[in-house]
């Protein structure tokens, strides 16, 4: 484990809570308290400005704009455009005088600093007592974006003299003016179009762009409340911006209690002339409901997710909050309303990554959504990949290749990043979409995707796989060159083990499910003999590297020329690589950056012998340096299996609060929202030994020492089966139809 | 031999002239009528300006801006800026108005229209009848740019009215807002500093730099002469810019002559402060000189240069012009008189490859100015390298690696360029900046180079290469992991055979010489034993991909898995490559760019058996595009050494006026300076089979078909020796001590 963790807030089973401004990680303060509902979210940011070091930003989902990066070097097949997540008019702003100083917490004195955000509900609340020579006003701040109408983000703002009189100035602002700090040149995306000072509304468009993608218009407009009332500021506009301002004189003791209401809508469902009175309708909803009654509203959303879906551990409260955080974070940021969306890497907390799709959707968090929600949500993820498929068919052509290639990053399913040794080199994502289907297949028993819309998926992902492979004429087998694996410490080599097993897995797998699909899908596909005889031909003679003396399957061509030596060897001071090492350095060592090959055993996993596994977890573990946020939980989940119950306690500590300790001295950057399922699979799939192969649910469970208890749940086919591990194991079936499961080998009746 | 060749000039031994104005081509007529003289140079733009399609560039050697490239996916050791030559500020503009109508080829009915570069004098003149309804003025453009005074930009343009009366108005115009057409964001990279009217000057300076790049300063300066006398017109400024006119009524029959001479001055070698002065000098000396003077001055420099470089066709009339336009743009581009200069890829000509220094120039370059100039010609080149060392120590510790590692591209001797598969990966040229050492030392025989500060550059190199090996256990060989060769069709290879070589052999050169060196450089490096035996390990045990059964050195590990072909297989409208395949399919595939095993063959000439030599070229040449203009000529000495004579001329053919005929349709960028050796390399080291290994020159000469004699000059060890081949060779001493060469195997002596 790394040493430089940081942990900015106090342990908490369901608080993330500190009385402790940090201003010096000010930004990592932000990152762990942003909040979202999946239809858009922000980061910890405060109302009322902060004029210290801050990362401002507001994201809605699936608003992007495609950025400029053509450089010289451009070659045939590169990506014309980089796709990020813009930061978007920000709607939290309301500026606050006192006695005409402003509030600031990076200037003003102030005592009594409170910060908390609520895991059960997704709700953010701050407070403290401002403190000047003659006056004191305590202040509380509550705030949450609505999963009863995702189109509304509310704010409540109460402030009390506790001391002196105050003359209270707030200016509840919609601000369009907002930047990127990732822009190239600073650029401006958002080019403002109307302010309406009288229906107190803001609307705005995505600048133009060459690439054909669609822009973007939004409209922000807000309401205010005072003492449960609604009131009209003074409205002032300026292009991009409207504020509305209220002042009050209150005397010691008086308090008063301020409501800003916004209405948050973007032309991917509102047209933008339809915007304004779709708004005003919305906000008449909204409106009349009291704040207690909007929260109760979006509780119990909350309180449904919860009882399908909490995670329990005793003997370990800083591993509970981990494992409860994880979960709220991730559901803030995706439950499956909408199947044009997905889960960016970092959701609504950060730039980074661009708010973008990758395959850590279908490898990652794809495992955990089956169990833990309906099994609509995970659809609706494999259902975003099937409408894309025009994009990776266009993909595929781009690099001259027949058949669909998903993208790595992508919004709209066209490659929208542009490292080529990620974007047609790291293929191995193309498979592990298509593995997702077997995963949701074998996991809900339903078959109607894998039968419907997800033969489109296989058979595109296949006719690629048929075409990308070449034939060594030397070997006489069929080879992948020119791939990055999973481990992205290495770029374009060749024969990746990883790659080369599950392009042919995909290929076996389709040839199976092909005679089993909807008559409609298998006409228009037209999947000709030919074809398959060619993919049954390349899954006979795939070539795959295998050392037999080390009895290892061998992470590609040359990977055992190189200088191979444990990470242990790495001096302390060099760690994390990534941050210290030139690339050349870290693409030449045998570090490895995330399960590579073991990630080809966890996926395949009832393929391989045990002594299989042991021997290639014994020869990549020491060399693997962790260094994605992806990479513990599938070691622990392997370590587990192989019974080294102390090396997954260890490796899922890396997992488990990855964030609220900033293990990776980057969380100040945004969550790593989707490694977030990293503790539940390690909890479950490695400490429990969940599997559900052949239809059958199994455990094979131990506790973690120090633990004295943990229990889960599961929706599984229909049922909602609660797992409670300690010395015995016990399960209990919460809801839905009898159900025989396996524990330790032994089937128990459920019922 | 490329079909789609597009030759746009007359056939003639000295000039390059043509009737007729190409307007769709008119890039590409741009390019080949670039003039230069090692301090500046300028396309064949028009003075009076041009609104159709056309490529606006000014050069000032050694004047450039470092360009932001830092995008998202930056990584450590990942250069910070990519280097440009920017267009610099434009002075050869001449407005013309005739009765009001401006004077612009793109619009105007025109007759008798010529443009032709003399390459004996590197001056262009173009001429033409301008035609409206009651008017028809003449007028000739001729153009140079000083070798007896660099700073020196000299136009005279003769107007006569041949009908009708002409009311003449000229815009003479110095002007600095100017832009690349590859800037990102349209950036202007010049800011404008102070015009002044009565001086007659613009001065400017590129703008800041976030890099710590020294920010250039220019001043140009005009003055007029109408008739041969000076004369002032009416100067008015704007900011970067200055404009001088002048008006004239002539009469049927009536001539004039204006010329503009412009002084051109930059903080590279004048501080700003003192430029007004500085050019105020010049122009005084330039000013009193007739056009003719002037000119006679300038020529008197080719004259020489000719004397001691000319190669002479006869047979065949277009590789004659061929050849002459090759040597003429090269000495327009770099004749040595500044060691902080080199050779960029285009030179003079065009904004691509940012005017900056590569490999080029040691692997392509240094063998042709060897022969064809005064040693320090060649030693300046070398010189270069040697000052720019701190870069190279820079580059590699950005790498985390010891010693030198020369860039790429550079202007300064810090990386410039910004792909990694590039950068730090095509790591052969620090061995190939070393290898014109020593062909430098053994073609001049002049040892105080390599002895001197020679033998700095020799042991940064070495020290560079015994940290970057790395010794693989279970080979129990050193490695070289993680490159690019020669072949940029490919990337990040292991063990590219040319580099593997090509850095042992660097090592044990480095270990010949330094017993030799100086004393005070031996000292100061303090190179240990240990050191000594390291590197001597590393040159006995560096593993070299081979096949013993083809009999063949393997370009890399897994070249040979692939799905080998000949380029004869590709289909001819998917030629060339990189412009129809995506980089994937490119990486991919077996097609070579240029040569790679076989460059080494033809560096390390001596080291080889005729069948080695045989084995390999019948293995590689089929498989090689020729897409890099720096291949067919290597690959045309290899084939005329074993014989293949029609091979070799057929390589040649498509070097030798590569430009001329546009074959890589691509001149419109600009010409491919550094190429322009292949045909002379083709001819003197292909057709004639010089060598000089072991201190001897020799011979191995035929005539290709068709061609009824050729003849070249030598520079050699203080001689000028003539090359005559035709049924027989005869060999002449034009100048210098007597001497014995080899030719066809017998001793023949020169004196």
């Amino acid at each position: 484990m790394q040493m430089n963790a940081k942990r900015l807030f106090n342990i908490d089973p369901w608080l993330v809570a500190t009385h402790q401004l940090d201003k010096t990680n000010k930004r990592l303060q932000e990152s762990l308290t942003a909040i979202g509902n999946g239809y858009m979210g922000m980061r910890g940011n405060f109302e009322e400005g902060y004029s210290g070091d801050t990362l401002l930003g507001t994201y809605l989902a699936g608003v992007w704009f495609p950025d400029k990066t053509r450089v010289g070097w451009w070659k045939n097949g590169y990506p014309d455009y980089f796709g990020k997540a813009i930061n978007a008019p920000s709607f939290i702003n309301l500026g606050i005088t006192i006695n005409g100083v402003a509030l600031d917490l990076a200037k003003n004195k102030f005592r009594d600093f409170n910060l908390q955000l609520d895991l059960h509900q997704g709700k953010l609340t701050r407070s403290f007592v401002y403190v000047a020579d003659d006056v004191e006003v305590a202040f509380e701040f509550e705030r949450f974006v609505s999963n009863a109408m995702q189109q509304a983000g509310l704010i409540k703002v109460t402030a009390k003299v506790l001391k002196g009189s105050a003359a209270l100035k707030f200016d509840a602002a919609l601000d369009g003016n907002v930047t990127n700090e990732d822009a190239n040149y600073d650029e401006h995306f958002w080019i403002p179009q109307h302010e309406d000072a009288v229906k107190g509304s803001i609307q705005l468009e995505t600048k133009a762009n060459p690439f054909d993608v669609p822009q973007f218009t939004v409209l922000l407009k807000q309401a205010l409340k005072v003492d449960g009332a609604t009131v009209e500021g003074m409205r002032t506009s300026e292009p991009g911006r409207l504020d509305e301002t209220l002042s009050y004189d209150l005397a010691q003791g008086d308090d008063l209690t301020i409501e800003k209401r916004v209405i948050v809508l973007t032309s991917r469902d509102v047209e933008p002339e339809k915007q304004p009175a779709q708004a005003e309708k919305l906000m008449a909803e909204l409106l009349p409901q009291s704040f207690d009654q909007a929260l109760a509203a979006h509780e119990q959303v909350w309180a449904k997710r919860w009882a399908q879906s909490d995670v329990v551990i005793d003997g370990d409260a800083a591993a509970q909050q981990g494992i409860r955080f994880s979960i709220a974070q991730m559901f803030m940021t995706y439950y499956g309303e909408d199947t044009r969306l997905n889960i960016g890497p970092k959701g609504f907390t950060g730039e980074k990554y661009g708010g973008a799709t990758y395959w850590d959707t279908e490898a990652y968090v794809v495992p955990m959504y089956l169990a833990v929600t309906p099994p609509k949500v995970t659809r609706a993820l494999l259902q975003y990949r099937h409408d894309q498929l025009p994009g990776a068919y266009h993909n595929a052509q781009q690099q001259g290749l027949a058949g669909a290639l998903f993208p790595m990053v992508t919004f709209n399913g066209i490659e929208c990043h542009n490292e080529w040794e990620i974007t047609f080199e790291e293929l191995h994502r193309n498979s592990d979409i298509a593995f997702a289907i077997k995963q949701y297949t074998d996991y809900t028993g339903d078959e109607s995707y894998v039968n419907g819309d997800g033969i489109d998926v296989l058979v595109g992902v296949a006719r690629f796989w048929a075409d990308r492979v070449h034939f060594s004429k030397r070997h006489q087998q069929y080879m992948i060159h020119g791939v990055t694996g999973p481990n992205e410490y290495e770029n374009n080599v060749n024969n990746n083990w990883f790659t080369n097993t599950m392009a042919a897995w995909e290929l076996q797998y389709t040839l199976e499910r092909l005679p089993k699909a909807d008559v409609d899908k298998v006409q228009a596909l037209a999947v000709t003999d030919d074809e398959k005889a060619h993919w049954q031909d390349i899954v006979d003679r795939m070539y795959y590297p295998e050392d037999k003396d080390l009895g290892i399957f061998v992470q590609h061509d040359t990977f055992l020329d190189k200088d191979l030596r444990p990470a242990s060897s790495i001096p302390a001071d060099q760690r994390p690589l990534n941050q210290h090492w030139s690339w050349d350095k870290i693409l030449r060592s045998p570090f490895i950056k995330q399960a590579d090959v073991l990630q080809g055993i966890y996926f395949l996993n009832d393929r391989f012998t045990r002594e299989q596994k042991e021997a290639n977890f014994d020869f990549y573990e020491p060399m693997t340096v962790h260094e994605s946020s992806l990479s513990a939980s599938i070691h622990a989940i392997l370590a587990a299996e192989l019974g080294k119950e102390e090396k997954a306690v260890e490796l899922y500590a890396r997992t488990a609060r990855l964030d609220l300790d900033d293990y990776n001295n980057d969380t100040e950057d945004g969550l790593h929202i989707t490694s977030m399922s990293g503790g539940w699979l390690a909890i479950v799939q490695g400490f429990a030994g969940m599997r559900y192969t052949g239809g059958h649910l199994s455990f094979k469970p131990f506790v973690p020492k120090g633990w004295t208890h943990y229990s889960f749940k599961l929706n599984y086919r229909g049922r909602l089966i609660a797992v409670d591990v300690a010395d015995e194991t016990t399960l209990k079936l919460v809801s839905g139809e009898p159900i025989d499961v396996v524990i330790n080998d032994k089937t128990v009746h459920l019922s």
